[in-house]
């Protein structure tokens, strides 16, 4: 029950890396708004945006023993992303983890429980999106498993799904959807930049997506 | 019963500037310590400090359809205020809303919802109040109305009542009393200067305030 | 029943100011991952990291009177602890309170309720840790008690233990073990620089800890 | 800023009794979904079902004074609406006030906070909807107010507002709208009783309420 | 992507029926401590214990339209099951909905959402578990799908599923695992009565399960 | 670090008895408003009305080890007191559980975690108050300490304490003020069946109480 799924498939890293660039928010709307993890998830600082393949862990409450085993599955470009099998909020991930995980190329890490030393983890660079910061230590006395499917924050993910992660939160886009996903935030991007110029200039919503005979329709009323 | 008021009154905005100066403890204070929108409300960047009259919006969860219908009637110094009819955490406003409302010379967005696109909003210097950030996207099929009264976060707010925001939340002034309020919250300032003098020297808020003889009489006990 | 104690004892300054250096995560491990409030209890801003000998207060909901009374009572290198007789997010403590606070060589406030004029006290430099940032207002008129013991965020505090904060949360030492908790810290910190050195050289936490065995006795496999 | 106002208007106590018939959802539907407080409102025991002319009250957060001040204002009939200035949980209301209340021809608490005696209510059949179940002792030091507008977990009440409250929660009715609403939910009841019958005749909603060409010509696949 | 899906497999109704018989604590233990709802899942009345085939909906918050969709899906023995693709404590379902599920044999409805209707539903016999109870209506404007793969109230559940739920809450047995997860199931309640007769006559855990070494090894003082 | 203290005092039982007989909200309030438990802890079935000596576990989250330990401690009309050492609602206890401490005498569980097998432990009359319902599962891996103090709930406990507890919640005695605070508590218990009948008879608060001038006093105007 308890086992660790070596040579994981991973999507392109050039479309991860671009998937990146597009964000959170238009990866979501481009894959036809799905794959939000919930909005409690939040970084630990400011003004990271990154992409990568996940590294999934199942650990128990409490308990960050396959941490050190998830770290070993760890290629460039990877995202570690941990879910315990009930709520929790202890610290199951520090510095020292982290010097690890960076070591092997690891982005950051997704967690729906808590995260400590975030002094040091922004110093380092290494983000952080997590439920909960604290300091409660953590024990290694039960196994968890490693790049299996997990429910994480309310969306299930496996590994090498790919994971997006910004201000605006995380998103999970399926593997073999990633290049069609991008291809649409990318084309959305730039529909967006015409439609910014437009809406800089005073130009309304309400005109650009002709909004107003709809409304009339539904019988919204002027006053 | 989906309406649009348009034409409606509001402050005089040099008495509003004069607000956003005092800043939101100052304000709430002054009035009576009314006003205050819930706690869970909060800056998606420190050091805003904003205040104007308020275009309020009643829309239904995962509808953001009425906020384009609100930038229209937005003028210089607004400050858009939307509230949910039901509990709702997704983004209703990301950085193309922005960029209209900045148009219009809107101020901020105060929303008892989520909010997306926060290194953009943060970028442009458009300052939000919300109850989450998420990138979950809404639909437009539900009308809801525009310069109605609505509950946002627990306060009851009108068309052109000034909304004070800061670092320490949101409060409400009635159109009505903000000359009041402003004369109050000025005096007040005043006041604590002399306060803020002698604190900062050492001198004991149970002196400077005479409190000593009360809790005598209250029955403290010093051990 | 409402009573100040004065005259409480201190730990050694010098011990606490070690602890500081020490932080929150470390602290809390060398005493055996006990003493850690709650995670809700966060920093009003990244980066401060204190340690000081509690003043604790016990006020009720709403209610800051005994602020004034306990700041009568710090001495330099103290920290103001507050926990409400229930559950309350008022904004209990602004820029005045700490202006005094400061006065007296306070430094900084946790509080199991709310906080307000943030940016002022960003300003001053004067650290709070708290449940909530609220501005609404709170009166004068109950009794409460300073120094004696209080449950502050599902943690039991007694005044002058020793209280250290920092951006993983906020953690207490009982004042008797102020030495012992060090000791065991420093050493720590010691044993981890090295332990970091060969994590970022790329050796595995698995193999550091010689954790193979027994999650392969656990039952761990390898797919 | 301490007021009781006295001699409130009522409505007319027959319509009161039949919208308690009609029961909290068929109200709301027929008032056009407005009017619920927050889905946190619960009754302490099932079963109840009752409607009243609000008695209002804003009181201090773990202060039950005005309670008291309250109760000489009751008129047979009528439900106690309490909502603190600020979240709290305190057991506000025991089986003291609620044997005074109903010497007075109260039909029920409805209480934005906590309450107590939970056996001695049931016992004596007085319903209570509450945020919280709580014996947390209050004082009486702070004044609030009787029969002013207050905000009640998310809604907007008026003293001499129509209160209906079931196993469903808790719906407020404008008192100026209570006959409009009456008729509207009494022809909604008889409107549902021919549905019932065909659906419980194995007659489908689709087919009912004629969805299928609009869920079609939405676009929605059968596969 | 809006779909229907027709036609779905199911589980055999025998072992669904022995798979409620067994409870979920039972259920949920003897197929390796997975597929728990999250707890916040509470049946509005106590007492019912069901099982039954999942007919899924993902539907928008606020809005219920594809629960008129899904009760054209139901087969007798079936139960609802409904996730919103964000949160929402609107009340999606009533007894008009229930008297129809009922009359196509459906079982029951776990819902990450609210219910109304409680005395109704109540009365007919007809349990929810639900995240909320509310009156607080919905519209019928956005599509959904039925028999689709959703997360509900954090656990993975596709259509014909096994959903087992009593007063312990609500968990999930995959169909293909049904047997072998009955089969644990009824061995381990059969072990469990003789455990239970040994405990009743005073037998402590520690003797019947033989933990003291293990205790001691571990570092177990008695003092 | 893990002990089991065997032998603790525990206070007259006939004295608990008239405790449990006082009841929760009146034993609070006779020992000064003081020892009551969070709110968030309530009964799985409605109408226990208990108290007994604690026996106190300190457990680790998700692990429920300790509770076989703790049972060997217990004596007739003891109540088992679970914290865990961080916030968890795991299933620790269910009906097997409650057979092996039913027949040591034990009245019933409080817990700041989850319990199942509701169902049963309600046919069983062995009440529980619990911050969840749940089956989620428990491992037995670390240990955890037995008669300890702990916080519970807010509330700090030493094993010896009165826990009383009933519909309004639980509340805790100091062992060594027991007598003390029953004396007060049937002194309070006569004292309210004189006002009980004055106010059934129609006597206000305001009158029986005096309140009248001190309300005046404070300013409260009537209009």
């Amino acid at each position: 029950m308890a086992v660790v799924v070596q040579n994981i498939a991973r999507a392109d890293q050039a479309i991860i890396d671009r998937l990146a660039a597009a964000g959170v928010a238009t990866v979501h709307e481009a894959q036809g708004r799905k794959g939000m993890l919930s909005s409690y998830m939040r970084p630990i600082y400011a003004g990271a945006q990154i992409a990568g393949s996940a590294v999934t862990i199942s650990a128990p409450p409490g308990d960050n023993w396959m941490l050190h085993v998830a770290i070993e599955q760890l290629k460039p470009g990877d995202i570690l992303l941990l879910a315990p099998t009930s709520p929790c909020d202890n610290g199951y991930f520090g510095d020292l983890l982290a010097t690890s995980a960076m070591a092997r190329g690891c982005r950051g890490l997704v967690i729906d429980a808590g995260v400590r030393d975030i002094r040091d983890l922004t110093a380092m660079g290494f983000p952080v999106w997590s439920k909960a910061i604290s300091a409660q230590g953590t024990v290694k006395e039960t196994l968890g498993s490693v790049n299996v499917p997990v429910i994480c924050a309310g969306a299930q993910i496996e590994a090498g799904d790919i994971i997006v992660a910004d201000d605006d939160g995380v998103c999970v886009v399926r593997r073999n959807e990633a290049g069609d996903v991008l291809a649409a935030a990318e084309k959305r991007l730039a529909a967006e930049e015409a439609k910014r110029k437009r809406l800089a200039a005073g130009d309304l919503g309400l005109d650009i997506y002709d909004m107003r005979p709809r409304l009339a329709e539904k019988g919204l009323k002027y006053v």
